[in-house]
């Protein structure tokens, strides 16, 4: 039966990746367009090229070191499964920076030749689906590797991976969940060097792009005279497209896995108590994540092609939120039948399901729900439709000061629903399916993943087809049509940082309590796992905690800033160098600033990186689990509200800006002071949304997913220990 | 022999009021300069008095709306030692305004007919040192005043105040903890609204003057013309002084019940050990605090009055030094000798002293040590005698939107080593003496208040005679003596700012241990305090909890945003209805700015008061004391963060602005392109680091405080309760 599962699971992945190549394919045999827009896109498909190749290789060697040393601490296949999460990954965001940079140009030409929103939206979705369906397929089909080969749960739970062993070092652990967190980790060290550095790419060569462009010689934006509009197109494939792609991965495999080392603790912790979990029950809870996520997976492929097939429109708002809403209701209604079937009939009293077996169900539709409304409250506090965004615009004609003070007190501000949903959303799912159930909410919310990353890469496609259109010179109509599109995008967008940032927090807290789980469950008898936060150590570890997202999210931006400068003097010069650049008459060197962002993001990646993986670590050999467990839950906390404080301001401030651009505030418009004001809020909100934000949602779960792996080692090797 | 020391105390209050009511006359004798001065000054004086009186009124109605509750729910010396509480920090709070209104001109006066920077500094220093002394004297006054009426601990531990007794309600406590935590309580909401309403009043009135006059009528500051520059002036008294007056007093008393509330419950919870605490060295623990406060103020009256009376010197920065240093080291010398002898002979195993007799003197070192460090990296960081804001300051050349990332960014990274260093404190001070060593720290850091307070009170008196000196058009080696003083405030206010932090925090963290205490330890005989912040209540209480410092700051900010706004729309309007303004023809409305501002002040100030008061108490009916317990972690660590942030993003932009000036980036200067980029981070900076920064100290105080004194309530009815 088990078998018969694991079947279906490859089946879905089979349709999901086969849909995908489809689209890919539909989508190159497209006509490319003119010689100009095909120079172009070949530049910008170059430069994202070579910028991958180069980070791969950084990325290549990290990724070597580490599993080497998990195969000489732990076992060898803990470092395969790692690079196994690493290939899938890393795999993610190529398919999907290739593609982004076959269907821009794409994009452009179809509205160039049919002049037509429907059409266009239609190339620019198909294109962004390809990424969706990779993502959600590549991350599913790793993760279903390790259960067949190293979790052998397919026959039954064996001896060699569901006990607990311990190495030739004497540290103890339980294969699967070593195995399957491995896994994690490699998807989460690809994640974040994707992130951050693409991030640091992509705002260094936008913010370099603006502050000269923009505010001194006033060209507008991707202005075919600024030597940094190439630079800042390539940014968009290699931070918006390789970067969320990885991102969203991780999240997604960070959830399931979660869900599953907290099956497993538990089972193992309650296996002497009077009601243990029965090896029938532990079977599905291991395997009903992967299963769920498989109809995710399903739901999305239809949800998607029923956008794809059905007759063109031209309000592209709703046929992406057709694509949204009808997965997410596939989802919904087959997974409540999966579960209903699934767990009748057993007694799921020891894992907490309080109210029978649509416990989980209910668990992961909290999750569904509660990434609605932290979406919408994204939505609310950064689109100029509401009020709030509306008003910061208003506040631009008071100068400069206050529009950045205005933002700031906004992004604040908008911390506070959302985590009370969080929190409500912890509360309820606890209620349900115990925490096992609140692992549940993470992977209901990152369900339809698929759909929601091929929504947020249709954007950057859009905005890169605009980039294009911009730069060959194409009629006027073509620009409004991507403009059009990527403005729906931002929207969404919003909404997806949302889901990103909620899956994170509770992707991270079921990490965590996994943690505390491996650090009391294997050597001791203790039933609960307990994190007293007023014992000194674990305040201690808070605190320092709370300061990394502070400090991590200062290194990006300072890295950002560096790069954006020697942008901005590259700019200069050739402006100084070149007088023919600005009347038209010569062509810049767009080559030097794209090696400028590039070389930028590969230095200043790599010091964040390494306090993400090494802090714990140190700090768990030094001070012990404990300490450690409240540097996650310190991190965890102070993360969550930078990131929803740096996304919020961000987008508000670039929204404003878009709203006196578009005429909303009476007396003004582009050119005018307030128009100044709000475009220096939106320069000083770019890194802040599109690097800080989005980085640190993995910088949690990657000192968590560490963590869980290290404290095996470091609960038996630490300084505390030597000395008691 | 406790009696003794009660009149020990008693006598060391005396002196240091005596000394403060000495130089109180001694400065009001001096000779208040010319008639234009004297008007200038009368004005400034009416401000604040007008604006306290106001306050005062509604905090009146506030402090008896709370006492009425306390005496009704608790018992009637509640109400009474919440009141004396309030009636304190109000009189600190009022004596400070008065004296620095008196001293002010005086100090320009002293400047105009001495032309000595010596004899200027000492009568800054001298009215200054009124309010250091009297914020001191005044709250260990009050203190003494609970020991003495409600805590009969000079005879013995008497039965009717140190058993645990259950009033009419049913809702049992120990009357002596709720005595002096309804004395601390007190302290705190004046200080809250002072801090919240001054801070606002100052910087609405600042920001509105700068917004229009430095940058639209390019006026120098504190210039006749400016309708604001009354305002500002004022705004620097009541925010700047009585503000911090009460605030710091709320800090010390705040630090001083933390560590008697944790010997109580200590007490209690071991009563029946194998190890209790004996009544003799109950009493020792109950009384060392304000033992070490009185030795703190005799120190500092020293320290004080050798400044005062030797010789006068043309070096501000060392006098100032002098003072602080001399005071601390005798404090150091002085405690170390009280602490052997104190507790020489006493089985102190009981209460954790883990070394012996001196062990709590040994915490106390460890919070000083600590102050100065977070001190020194306050400095490092926010002066330009540093490289990172000379960087800052740099960054201004390439343009606004760089200064003001730039300067978020050196914010952030800012907070990492004082966290470092206060978890080094905790586990340090923890190792030394257990909790109590905790709390002992935040007395050590605090211990010299008198001395931090004058000098912090010095500056804004500097600043003032300035601002009066420009407006009297006195000659300009006048206001160069005057600028000269206030810059060096300047640096002294910003390593005080680190130590209110580091005090802030620890004092948190202490009342937040006893309110675990006071939830487990009465009614259950539970031995040890555990907050499990991985159990789903507490961490949905932890996710609030650190929202809330975000929602609290949004609202500060806003409120001084929306004030300034409308004092910039006033000094607008004067400058176009009444053109001879600038042309210094006619002199500006200033009275409707004063009104402006103070308006704005007692508007907005309530609801941040209200949120800070309310939500644990309303927290706790809901969700229960667990819950609340993860509410006031999660505020601590993202107050102080936050705290850290703003005070030196802030400070590090004035002090970018202010090199700039001074000539340190080489090609940039008043006028500048640069310069009027780092006047707009000074702008975005002067709410976060005056009005933000400070109150949260409070907020995260406030809340614990009342938990502490709520929880007897609520863990006896909340809803949970009703459910189960």
């Amino acid at each position: 039966m088990f078998t018969g599962f694991l079947i279906a699971v490859a089946i879905a992945i089979t349709i999901t990746l086969g849909f995908a190549a489809y689209n890919y394919y539909a989508v190159k045999r497209l006509a490319p367009g003119t010689r100009e827009m095909q120079e172009i896109a070949g530049a910008i498909q170059e430069g994202a090229r070579a910028f991958i190749n180069h980070e791969y290789k950084i990325i290549a060697l990290a990724a070597l070191a580490i599993a080497v040393v998990l195969f000489v601490v732990i076992d060898w296949y803990v470092g395969v499964t790692f690079l196994l999460g690493t290939f899938m990954s890393a795999l993610a965001g190529y398919v999907g920076m290739k593609i982004a940079t076959i269907a821009n140009v794409r994009v452009s030409n179809q509205a160039r030749e049919s002049k037509s929103l429907g059409k266009t939206l239609k190339v620019a979705f198909r294109g962004g689906s390809v990424m969706g369906l990779c993502v959600a397929g590549f991350g599913l089909l790793g993760m279903l590797l390790v259960y067949v080969f190293f979790g052998k749960i397919g026959r039954q739970i064996e001896p060699e991976s569901m006990t607990v062993v311990a190495n030739w070092l004497g540290i103890s652990y339980i294969p699967f969940t070593m195995s399957i967190t491995g896994y994690s980790l490699g998807c989460s060290v690809v994640a974040l060097f994707n992130r951050v550095g693409g991030g640091i790419y992509t705002k260094a060569a936008d913010m370099g792009a603006d502050l000269v462009g923009k505010t001194e010689a006033h060209i507008p934006e991707d202005d075919p005279r600024n030597p940094a509009t190439i630079a800042d197109n390539v940014g968009d494939n290699v931070g918006d497209v390789a970067g969320l792609g990885s991102d969203l991965l991780e999240s997604y495999i960070g959830a399931i896995i979660s869900c599953v080392v907290l099956a497993c603790y538990t089972y193992f912790i309650n296996i002497h108590s009077s009601n243990p979990i029965s090896d029938e029950l532990l079977s599905r809870l291991l395997l009903y994540p992967i299963l769920f996520s498989a109809i995710g997976l399903i739901a999305c492929v239809i949800g998607i092609g029923y956008v794809l097939f059905r007759p063109q429109s031209d309000k592209p708002h709703r046929e992406l939120n057709i694509a949204l809403w009808s997965s997410a209701f596939l989802i919904v209604v087959a997974s409540c039948v999966l579960s209903w079937f699934y767990f009748r009939g057993l007694d799921v009293s020891a894992i907490d399901f309080h109210v029978g077996p649509l416990s989980p169900w209910l668990a992961a539709l909290t999750g569904i729900a509660a990434g609605m409304l932290i979406g919408f409250f994204a939505e609310f506090y950064t689109s100029y439709d509401f009020k709030d965004t509306r008003r910061l615009a208003e506040a631009s004609i008071s100068g400069t000061a206050l529009t950045i003070t205005n933002g700031l007190a906004l992004g604040m501000k908008s911390c506070f629903f959302p985590v009370v949903i969080l929190a409500c959303a912890v509360l309820a799912a606890n209620a349900l399916a115990g925490i096992y159930g609140v692992a549940m909410a993470a992977i209901g919310m990152l369900s339809f993943l698929a759909a929601t990353v091929s929504v947020d890469t249709y954007g950057p496609i859009a905005d890169n087809a605009g980039g294009i259109s911009e730069m060959s010179k194409l009629d006027p109509v073509v620009r409004r049509i991507t403009d059009k599109l990527d403005s729906v995008g931002n929207t969404t967008a919003a909404i997806g940082k949302g889901f990103a940032i909620g899956s994170a927090a509770l992707a991270s807290l079921s990490l965590l309590v996994s943690y505390m789980h491996a650090q009391i469950g294997i050597d001791e008898a203790v039933h609960e796992a307990v994190l007293n936060i007023i014992s000194t150590q674990v305040l201690a570890g808070a605190f320092i905690g709370s300061a990394l997202p502070f400090l991590f999210s200062s290194l990006l931006i300072d890295a950002v800033a560096v790069s954006a400068g020697k942008m901005v003097q590259e700019v200069r010069r050739q402006f100084k160098e070149m007088p023919g650049i600005l009347t038209g008459d010569e062509k810049p060197d767009y080559t030097t600033c794209i090696k400028i962002s590039a070389a930028g993001a590969l230095r200043e990646m790599k010091l964040p990186v390494v306090i993400a993986v090494a802090v714990p670590v140190v700090a768990g050999f030094v001070f012990g689990a404990q300490f450690v467990g409240g540097l996650l839950i310190g991190s965890t906390l102070s993360a969550v509200m930078l990131a929803l404080f740096t996304a919020n301001s961000g987008g508000a401030w670039d929204n404003a800006k878009k709203y006196i651009e578009f005429g909303g505030v009476e007396g003004t418009g582009k050119g005018s002071e307030a128009h100044d004001a709000a475009v220096i809020g939106d320069t000083v909100g770019d890194p802040l949304k599109d690097t800080v934000g989005p980085s640190l949602d993995i910088l949690i779960k990657i000192m968590a997913t560490v963590s869980l792996i290290a404290v095996s080692i470091y609960s038996r090797f630490n300084l505390m220990n030597l000395f008691n």
